[in-house]
């Protein structure tokens, strides 16, 4: 049996939004390895094992996979959402680097999903419509002075953005300095949305002016999204659908 | 009969890469709007009229579309990527901001799509691994030196890149402009990706060091990446992979 290793992104919760092609990889995995939230998306059947594992040992998990896939078993790595948009794809690539030669000659393959940022947007109009970044707000791996860096330097640029990981029970503060600092140098009114547990049962869409945007709008599954300095919003008869304009005048 | 409209991605280029919610929209449309190379992508069928138009004309598109699905259609306008990054949903919304205002109350929905920078990354491994932007080089709606302020910035922010509509015939000059200010801001010799159709038939994908890049690399069929400071590149068994490390030492 020859083996492989796919990182596969199971999209942000509704099985509407996983790919053909990553449902036809866990349908021919003898292995799938991630998180547990997200190998619980993953069904059991015979001839397939599942291996969750908890937070924070991204390498060791991914060492584990790439291992496995050299062992000849056909080994899905799951992510919630794109696995390369702060997820296992990284990880993966860190361990193959960091290990035996002959890793470098396994099968591997990413299978894109659809991230939490786009599927947000998606739920509320079009608020990345116009150029945007995308930053991690754990300081788990780098410093907090780069992430208020790179806040700064993304609103004087007028980039919409979209905010991963913006809060966690270990983490309470840094979110607070985060919307201080971005009210700060914002200094306008511009929609902020906290999308929570997007697509599933339990999804909760809230638009605030930044202004009024509090820490505790956020928790790990919420992503954050913030217009830029021409975003609008039209209230519909169900709700309000913000978008940022395509056109910039010069 | 009720009408609605759903704002669909249908992913870079292949099937195996449209959503299930996509495909769902499809089957229940009876017509389908969006730009002649995109709607050629949607099969035919008895009850399903095709309205396929040129580029530069959205808003027109747009406006049709919501008088459709007014009348009682139900009405797909189809995107390749995601609707949401460069594409038609905010077209969308400015035409609905612009329209009557019954136009309020009708049922829209944007469903999201693998978006090309994301397709693209997942083919040569993980450039967007860490913080990044995406940022659309076509002056047509905004002017250039709002772009060049966004890539001075993008890069003393140490963001990766995604470059959408790098270069086409009717804007030669702009890319090379880019790509002058890039190889001096950043002074390395970090990897810039040139993925071309992408997961079709015609997929190309090249590495370059940043310093060796030229203008005609690309064209309006590619999506153009960069990593950041750290990106690494992996010399595998058939060609590179290239990641973006999670980590950023303090």
């Amino acid at each position: 049996m020859s083996g492989w290793l796919v990182i596969a992104g199971l999209g942000p919760g509704a099985q509407a939004q996983v790919t053909p092609e990553v449902q036809a990889a866990l349908a021919e995995a003898t292995d799938v390895v991630g998180y547990i939230p997200y190998v619980a998306r993953v069904a059991e059947r015979p001839g397939l094992t599942l291996h969750a594992s908890d937070n924070r040992v991204e390498l060791d998990r991914a060492a584990h996979a790439l291992e496995m896939a050299a062992d000849g078993r056909r080994v899905v790595v799951v992510s919630s959402g794109d696995p390369g948009v702060f997820a296992m794809a990284s990880a993966v690539f860190e361990a193959l680097e960091a290990g035996p030669a002959a890793w470098r000659t396994l099968d591997i393959r990413v299978l894109p999903g659809i991230t939490a940022m786009l599927a947000a947007a998606a739920r509320i109009g079009a608020p990345l419509g116009h150029d945007f970044c995308a930053i991690n707000l754990s300081d788990n791996l780098k410093p907090w002075n780069l992430i208020e860096k790179r806040l700064r330097l993304a609103a004087e640029a007028d980039f919409a953005m979209a905010f991963y990981n913006p809060r966690s029970k270990a983490r309470p503060e840094g979110f607070g300095k985060a919307l201080a600092l971005l009210q700060d140098v914002c200094g306008d009114a511009r929609p902020m949305i906290f999308a929570r547990a997007v697509t599933t049962p339990e999804e909760t869409m809230r638009v605030v002016p930044l202004p009024e945007a509090q820490p505790d709008m956020a928790d790990m599954r919420t992503v954050v999204l913030l217009g830029n300095s021409t975003t609008r919003i039209i209230e519909g008869a169900t709700g309000p659908m913000v978008y940022t304009p395509r056109s910039v005048q010069a």
